[in-house]
């Protein structure tokens, strides 16, 4: 009775099949799949199997169809799928928290376990930040991606993928929205996180706290009032 | 040609409510769920709609399917489901790093916004820990489940939702493990964390965080060996 509700059903390998090709990056996120017909052909199942294993995809979040224009990649992975759907149910505040507490871990441990690789990777997104927004041509796009880049490097620097994972799985969306709203023009003075950086250069574990504790707490400000503290 | 791929399709409605029945509590983790031929009656679907949706449950980790044996509920949300998945391909050091993180940040709002009922609960919690562990009747099961209900409500004292639901999902597993493995009579002296909640009666964030880095400590000390720094 219940053989056909294996892990392993046809169904299920070809759902593995296309996940891979979603997490190696060969589907990038916001692309549209190839067509029903030719992905039957070049898997060799029928209309059937291939519709149940995108449902599947689509269910966990990795897959979008929009009617009548096809499926798209939404998430690159199962974890960054399902914790998208988990950060639209958050507030800014409650996402800032958990920042915190990732950010300020990472930096410690970007602090003992820096390579000189890791501090020539900060020392570039830093500077595409300070280029981003200098002169008469700011380009806030640039901005937020070099931005976004110098916080991930940080967190690749603490030599811990799990942080890693969920840390790019949680915010790689909610940091540019963070970007825009806190008005870059406000915190211009440390674009590009120039005492972190230093911090993490120094080996330097409490400052590199302090560093974190102050550009988050700048970010928390406009939203503190929105939490009734007991 | 696509409008059967909708995230709505009857097998997904049916997905979406029996999850609700999951996460609700109605199916508790580890039971078996009701036969098919029941189900598919008090659904009103087909036995193959009712399967995709259960295969779909399958290949999100929320069931799993014995051969011969029936259909058991193991995760009680997508989140948690996926967490686990994830945790089971990281180091304890690495899922300690995590949780230092967490637990840090956790006490901090603890500090600022635990309530008198918080307080209490982790009186209850913290009390437990010692009955479990006193006199000749050590009881490690008692222990370990206290020691975790403990953990839990500290993050609960945080008030950020966000908090919890990562730390519940992430840990629950992983707690019961660590407890096990570090030796439960080496850290006998702090049984049911009395330095931690004292901190967070005092609202003093800066000794409950030293609580967390002392504990954590302790628990990394066993696999520190095992990363090798830079």
């Amino acid at each position: 009775m219940f053989e056909k509700l294996e892990k392993q059903t046809l169904s299920g390998r070809v759902y593995a099949q296309l996940e891979a090709l979603i997490t190696g990056g060969e589907w990038d996120i916001g692309s549209r799949i190839p067509r029903e017909a030719d992905l039957m052909e070049s898997l060799g199942v029928s209309r059937n199997t291939l519709r149940e294993a995108i449902r599947g995809l689509v269910q966990v979040g990795l897959l979008e169809t929009r009617q009548g224009d096809g499926t798209f990649v939404t998430a690159n992975s199962e974890l960054s799928a399902i914790l998208h759907k988990r950060m639209r149910r958050s507030s800014v505040l409650e996402a800032l928290e958990v920042q915190h507490a990732l950010d300020r871990e990472a930096a410690a441990l970007a602090c003992r376990r820096r390579t000189d690789e890791d501090l020539e990777r900060l020392d570039r997104f830093a500077a595409q930040c300070r280029e981003a927004m200098n002169g008469e041509a700011e380009d806030p796009d640039a901005f937020k991606q070099a931005d976004w880049n110098l916080h991930r490097a940080v967190v690749a620097a603490s030599g811990n993928v799990l942080l890693a994972d969920l840390y790019e799985s949680l915010f790689e969306k909610l940091q540019i929205s963070i970007t825009v709203n806190r008005g870059i023009a406000g915190s211009r003075y440390e674009v590009g996180h120039p005492e972190l950086i230093a911090a993490i250069r120094e080996r330097d574990a409490e400052r590199a706290a302090r560093a974190v504790d102050d550009y988050i707490a700048r970010f928390k400000a406009p939203h503190e009032q929105e939490h009734s503290e007991a």
